[in-house]
């Protein structure tokens, strides 16, 4: 399945959605346009405006909230990933430099801050102290998930559960926040609510997970960064925890976050490629998917709702 | 005046604003919360709390609601103070180390992001929409503001209107929310909330005006940073863009800019330290300090009206 027929159900919303990031992009600066325009522009998936604008059909349709709702999401999570760039000192995303390598660590940082500021801005468009807590709330569930990541790194002998709160934090309540905003704009009932903000969580979930072992198998080209970036810089992620646990008492990564050399990070790479962790990866990846699809039981079998399952499929079969 | 008349009419509320703080503080992470300490205690003065509190108190008084405003702008200040410091690569603060310089960019980036989603959550805490959006509008000016600045370091030929508008948005644009703040929670008439929005729009812009007099005349170890700290980053702030009026052909910031040695800075310091531009920028300072004090006409005629005037004073007349 191509992205673009995830997109498809919401295609009007999803061009409002790109006008509403455009005019942010549109700034009293044109030096900050051009540098807004290389991290806004470039390839995401808007995989949360989707979501957002799918569990907003579930009730009263509004789209004059729920299009700020969901750029406002789009715009938190690039903001996020132009931080996360800076903290983890990577050089490429998508296939293209990141703002502190292109421009530097301090532009990067009052880029990603303009951008919170007017994610902020966006999600108050919505007129719903609700769904502006459910923002703030996720904000702080994000740094937190960031957090304990970056006091994890280089620390061997962490466990898959560390690493499922981490994720849950880092990229599932964003997820999880989309649906749930979308739901709350719609006035959905209770139970709609809790079943989309649990099908986001999970879809969210399996999408890091995903993620984590794309890192390892995907194509450096298509991945758009270098394959075992993750490993590079100090973070343990499924596969390798998976691997850690396998073989115990010597093992490449051991070796790697003692020494740091690049030789241990690449037989790292190839036992994790070559052994059956990421098998074992995928088909956890699969239960998240399995769950954010149960969750949807409650609500009606319409057209919405098998888009929404659709897009956990592509979640789970992307290849970049 | 000392700061702790300032606080004295508001010292109740204040203790429960540090309560509000200190629960931030108390982090899941037993690492962050040392960090946390490390950038929220340290000797803020509390300003900006002080100004929302006693604005809260011209219509309806709602401690329990200003006291989660009046925390949340105080850790919004803090972390945009965290994130600046990267920003400038500055090395001491209210004569500590800064986040950046003890920890490193990256848990000083993570450690703002964090307060961000503090004080995000604590504004929500206001149970009004309309102060949220105050917020978020703050946050965006605050971001432009540092933006310009930062977009214009080491740039000959800045003229004041630019400093004005450059300060308007980092800094005086808190002091204006704080009080428009403390007036939305209290439901003052328009007029009101009109005149205090006003007083705290101006003493902000004296209060950075003095912020960045005393940057060339505080004492080092009053100060908590390096003399001439601005100028040496590359900023150029009221006194040295007078003292390059004074002198256009030949100056030293010109020289200092184009080699950046030591060398000039000190001769820049010592010129503007033995030249009449300081008197000169503090009288910009107490013009603001008039209109801010002007501003408050409106208002009836009360022990808190006093103390904002007193709050004027003393923020033209500190030391460090």
């Amino acid at each position: 399945m191509h992205v673009a027929a995830i997109h498809e159900p919401v295609q009007q919303e999803l061009a409002q959605v790109e006008a509403a990031l455009e005019a942010v992009r549109r700034s009293e600066f044109p030096r900050l346009e051009g540098m807004l325009e290389h991290v806004l522009v470039g390839g995401g998936k808007r995989l949360r405006p989707t979501i957002a604008l799918l569990a907003g059909r579930f009730g009263e349709y509004r789209p004059e909230r729920l299009v700020p709702l969901a750029a406002s999401i789009e715009l938190l999570h690039t903001a996020t990933l132009v931080h996360d760039d800076v903290i983890d000192a990577s050089e490429t995303r998508r296939g293209r430099p990141t703002a502190n390598a292109r421009y530097s660590n301090m532009v990067a940082v009052m880029l990603g801050d303009y951008m919170f500021a007017h994610a902020a801005n966006l999600v108050c468009r919505t007129e719903s102290l609700e769904v502006v807590k459910l923002f703030s709330h996720t904000l702080a569930a994000m740094a937190s998930g960031e957090l304990t990541q970056d006091m994890s790194v280089y620390q061997y002998g962490q466990d898959t559960l560390g690493y499922f709160r981490r994720i849950a934090g880092k990229t599932a309540s964003l997820f999880a926040a989309s649906a749930e905003g979308g739901a709350l704009i719609a006035g959905a009932p209770k139970e709609w609510r809790a079943a989309l903000r649990s099908y986001g969580e999970n879809v969210g979930m399996a999408f890091q997970i995903v993620d984590d072992i794309l890192d390892f198998t995907g194509d450096e080209a298509e991945l758009g960064k270098p394959v075992g970036s993750d490993l590079m810089e100090g973070t343990l992620t499924l596969p390798a925890l998976l691997l850690m646990e396998r073989y115990p008492d010597d093992n490449p990564i051991k070796k790697l976050f003692r020494d740091k050399r690049q030789e241990h990070l690449a037989e790292a790479i190839a036992l994790i490629q070559s052994s059956d962790v990421v098998d074992q990866s995928y088909s956890v990846a699969r239960d998240f998917r399995d769950r954010a699809v149960a969750a949807l039981e409650p609500l009606p079998d319409t057209p919405d709702r098998a888009a929404l399952i659709d897009l956990a499929d592509y979640v789970l079969d992307r290849r970049s």
